[in-house]
């Protein structure tokens, strides 16, 4: 097995404590004290809590930036795709249960976090043009692109605060839910291949 | 005009000053440096700025819950009731904006937004099915009601976060955009009947 670097543990722990609660209650003292390490080794890596969670958000970037994977282009795929991104989510679930309040912490992370956003904006909405070319969707008009990306948008980021809202629990099936929202948003415009495709899939 | 109780104009002004910027950085003393009264006086009516954000969510509470209005049972009054609560988010912004942060900074209003918006989501759903009912909607399987109400949801508390998580404004029209998302989640379900009394209407 290789051998964590120092970096990569101390992120894989900071990890662990924040989802486990707020970001704000683990402090990079708890953080360095999981790790059995001196706050100043610590802080030598990062320098302060905010570069950390900065840091995370990278990491969780790149497993799911459809720059770095590659884009669904059957309706199959797309569930797959949707299966894949609950497990990020749900490793890294600290950053969507407190997203406007991490992005008001630290104008950086704010204005990288709204630049990524609007590329995965674009992605997705290629990504559903692509599905109907490949005759999966019946897009009757075009604002129904817009409708059908904003709802990825609104259940990927915000599903988690909707469960909240309600006073649900939030684990690893119940933030999956999300993806069935999306998944339902687009029944009405799946084609006979999408569904016959989709048969043997629990939609 | 009647005059406003010394407590409704302490609600006017923290209003006012927690849409302007953030909550946190409009103190006690903020709110009654606006009044030109004193932090005395003001800590009177209110013991602390939770028991401000409190008050002002009881006051929308009372202007939007669907137990203190008439439901909507036409399209036509459903579209009316969509830009009533639009007017009503853009004046108390400040809530939505924070909804996530608010709620952790304070368990009581938490407790009680959790139990109202269990009961929002129920007559939700008595809406949608009195649509159906009236020949507006034509739900072909029980989970779509589940798909409309959880897009009401979503729409109504967190269209104000989406918008920032895309760097866009946040001013009144661009938050109504929220309301057009719900009308094109239940376009696919619009009956004749519907089509036609929504005829005149910009749906």
């Amino acid at each position: 097995m290789p051998r964590l670097t120092t970096k990569k543990k101390i992120l894989a722990a900071a990890l662990k404590l924040f989802n486990g609660k707020n970001t704000q209650a683990a402090t990079t003292n708890h953080i360095a004290a999981a790790l059995g390490m001196s706050s100043g080794n610590l802080h030598y890596h990062f320098k302060n809590r905010e570069a950390i969670v900065f840091a995370l958000y990278e990491q969780m970037l790149s497993k799911t930036m459809l720059e770095h994977i590659d884009f669904p282009v059957t309706i199959t795929q797309m569930h797959e795709h949707q299966l894949y991104l609950a497990k990020i989510y749900w490793e890294y679930r600290f950053f969507n249960r407190e997203l406007l309040f991490l992005l008001s912490r630290d104008p950086e992370l704010k204005a990288r976090y709204i630049k990524e956003n609007i590329g995965h904006k674009r992605h997705i909405r290629i990504v559903f043009e692509q599905l109907a070319a490949n005759g999966y969707l019946d897009i009757p008009e075009d604002h129904v692109y817009t409708q059908l990306v904003d709802t990825v948008l609104l259940c990927n980021q915000f599903w988690h605060s909707h469960l909240e809202t309600l006073g649900s629990e939030v684990d690893e099936a119940n933030l999956a839910g999300g993806f069935g929202h999306i998944e339902e948003a687009m029944r009405p415009y799946l084609t006979a291949k999408a569904l016959d495709e989709l048969g043997t899939i629990k939609i």
